[in-house]
């Protein structure tokens, strides 16, 4: 099989590490497979589904390692992936292919107790699924993954939720493990907070979904509540321990929270909070959506009000009606009355401005104070470097950016 | 033309007494029987308006003082209103044929300014075309009447109203009178009197329909509002002079209510509120319907979130998004796009359990402490006198009314 660079032995014990099975050599090379494209992309990258549907994970694994040129992918892919688009995803994935990273971040994972796992496991939600190119290649779980399976609300809102918004997540969230129903939200302040903090109270089953890695529980002042989830619930992420949660991870992250809710509601949400396109990947994946309402009076229900003004979104006011929408779904699905609709081809997974997020990417990945390098930034960001040259300058016309002497600086606005 | 009983002088002067040309003898008849008619039916009375669109006010008027049999009003409408129909409708008609309740309703309306507004006037409101075959038969106006021509958004709610709700209230009210709208409302306490008085105080028009006569204002609390109303605004009401504010009358004004409107929003309202009527009445003849949402956890809000919940019904936070609607609207109705949905035909007005709302107005004529004869109570309700011994029967076996020694009570809860 493939060559990790590491004794038989060394092998084994990061495989056990993470939980798994290391007698099976097919399932130590899976998990070391799976393991590297956790790190090679940044999630919701579809170049990287596509080699590794056409191929499986182990041989696309082998491609990056032993034969990293784009004509091996063109043709591992049957040629769907070719040319400059497999140029390009070559560009991202190759500044990261690094052993040492890969067997630091099994040890983390190690360290917390934190396992992977695949599509295949037993406790692979396969509704992700849904997400079509975009799933996730690999998740990083710590606590009672099964929960993953269970018939579950995604409870999401604003940060700077209000008492009201908060009281109301507390009341949903309760009535919706009081059901049987798991709450899934994203571990952040406010709503999300309170949602996993009710559904622990009651007794349920909750999925916090991070954005950087779950050896290190972000937001800080969150350390006890996700330490408690991940012992009563389950804590996931994407990104490999030693990841950082990123603006563009946050973005991705919410794909994964609105995948594995059977419906998504949002209970408070200003006009530009996260929690929106949360709601608004859910529609896409053909999942119902509901909105909480809220005193017109209030910004932080100014969100829920345009969902419920703009889409196919639901009045939502008490846990009887948020069950009501997932057994609509449940029902739908049964029967395909209602055939998901896939998301859209290639990688035009972000905002019309910023297709790809690079840029958001490229600024999350700079430092007011510390000058980087290029190669540096194309490693942390995972794309390649002459892209990542083109945003430099970019951000330097906007001055949001600018070359130190021996690196790139983010501008601060107190700096501009 | 049609002997009333009254000399010419007698008659220019009553037609002039309500505002009208007495001049032109057809006129005078057609006031006239326009006020008959006003006085004969209950509110949305089909069979009536069949009747007077088949020969015109006049020779209906002229049937019922000359003519009163069911085969006349049978020959008058080529069949359409015949068998037990027309001696059903000339059962409840009849009762209320009494030249001196006639002569004393436009003396009332004279007394108090109010005047007769009839279909073909400069200011009748051809809106009210699409109420079908429950178009009213004329309204009785005191105050600028030219405003029932204008623009206009129906802002209404409930009595019980919080304080949120009487904000939003006022704000939206505001902000349609600035951008050129009328608020038509019904002049009730709570949200409907706050729409009232914020459009008077941003010096715009403003319509109430009230459920009894206009000489006697209801609510007694709101006598000076309604007032300035009729000063600065308009006050109208289908019924004539003279007849109190019943139950089966506020129902049937909240249809002229939503009419009126181009679209009829909801502020605040609970589960059981008249202003949910109005929304489904709106709906029912193709207005658009917009729906305040308010906190979950307020009662006063909770119809709003059903309707929200239930229909084809907008979410609506500001006046901007008020008034979005009535282009909508404007916009469907001059291009035809959305011909109006016409209303059921017959005399199925109500609610299914008590069809033409008879049991309804039965209690509201009844009395706890004064007996009534079936005769009295006949002309009260506007209905035929075997109907009402019926509809008596039945509630005496519910227990809402008992006969006694000369007549029938109504029982209080206290009593039973």
């Amino acid at each position: 099989m493939i060559d990790w660079g590491l004794s038989d032995h060394e092998l084994a014990a990061l495989v056990r590490g993470v939980g798994r099975d290391d007698d099976d050599e097919g399932d130590r090379h899976e998990t070391m497979a799976r393991a590297l494209w956790s790190l090679l992309v940044e999630p919701g990258d579809a170049d990287a589904a596509v080699l590794v549907w056409a191929v499986g994970a182990v041989e696309a694994a082998r491609l990056m390692l032993e034969s990293p040129v784009a004509r091996s992918v063109a043709a591992a892919t049957g040629g769907e992936l070719a040319g400059a688009r497999a140029t390009r995803a070559l560009g991202r994935w190759l500044p990261r292919r690094r052993r040492d990273d890969l067997v630091r971040a099994l040890e983390s994972a190690a360290r917390c107790r934190a396992r992977l796992l695949v599509p295949g496991d037993a406790h692979w939600p396969e509704r992700l699924d849904d997400l079509g190119e975009h799933v996730p290649l690999a998740l990083w779980v710590r606590g009672e993954s099964e929960l993953l399976l269970e018939p579950s609300v995604a409870v999401v809102g604003a940060r700077a939720a209000s008492g009201y918004g908060e009281h109301v997540a507390m009341e949903l969230s309760a009535g919706i493990v009081q059901r049987g129903g798991v709450v899934v939200s994203g571990g952040a302040y406010g709503i999300d907070g309170m949602a996993h903090r009710a559904a622990l109270a009651s007794g349920g089953g909750t999925v916090a979904v991070l954005a950087g890695g779950i050896d290190r529980f972000y937001p800080a002042g969150h350390e006890a509540l996700l330490t408690r989830i991940a012992q009563q619930g389950v804590v996931i992420a994407e990104a490999p321990c030693g990841a950082a949660p990123t603006r563009w991870r946050f973005l991705q992250r919410n794909r994964i929270i609105a995948a594995l809710g059977g419906a998504t509601i949002v209970v408070e949400a200003g006009r530009r909070s996260g929690s929106l396109s949360t709601a608004r990947k859910a529609l896409e994946i053909g999942r119902p959506v509901g909105a909480v309402p809220g005193p017109v009076t209030s910004a932080t229900s100014a969100g829920c009000h345009a969902l419920l003004r703009e889409g196919p979104v639901t009045c939502v006011t008490t846990p009887g009606e948020v069950v009501e929408l997932l057994s609509a779904w449940r029902s739908a699905s049964a029967s395909e009355v209602e055939a998901p609709s896939g998301p859209a081809a290639g990688d035009d997974a972000g905002d019309p401005p910023d297709p790809d997020g690079l840029m958001t990417r490229v600024l999350d990945a700079l430092r007011p104070r510390r000058e980087q390098s290029v190669d540096e930034l194309a490693r942390a960001v995972g794309e390649a470097p002459s892209r990542i040259r083109g945003v430099l300058g970019a951000l330097a016309l906007e001055e949001r950016a600018f070359a130190g002497e021996s690196g790139w600086i983010r501008r601060t606005a107190a700096a501009s």
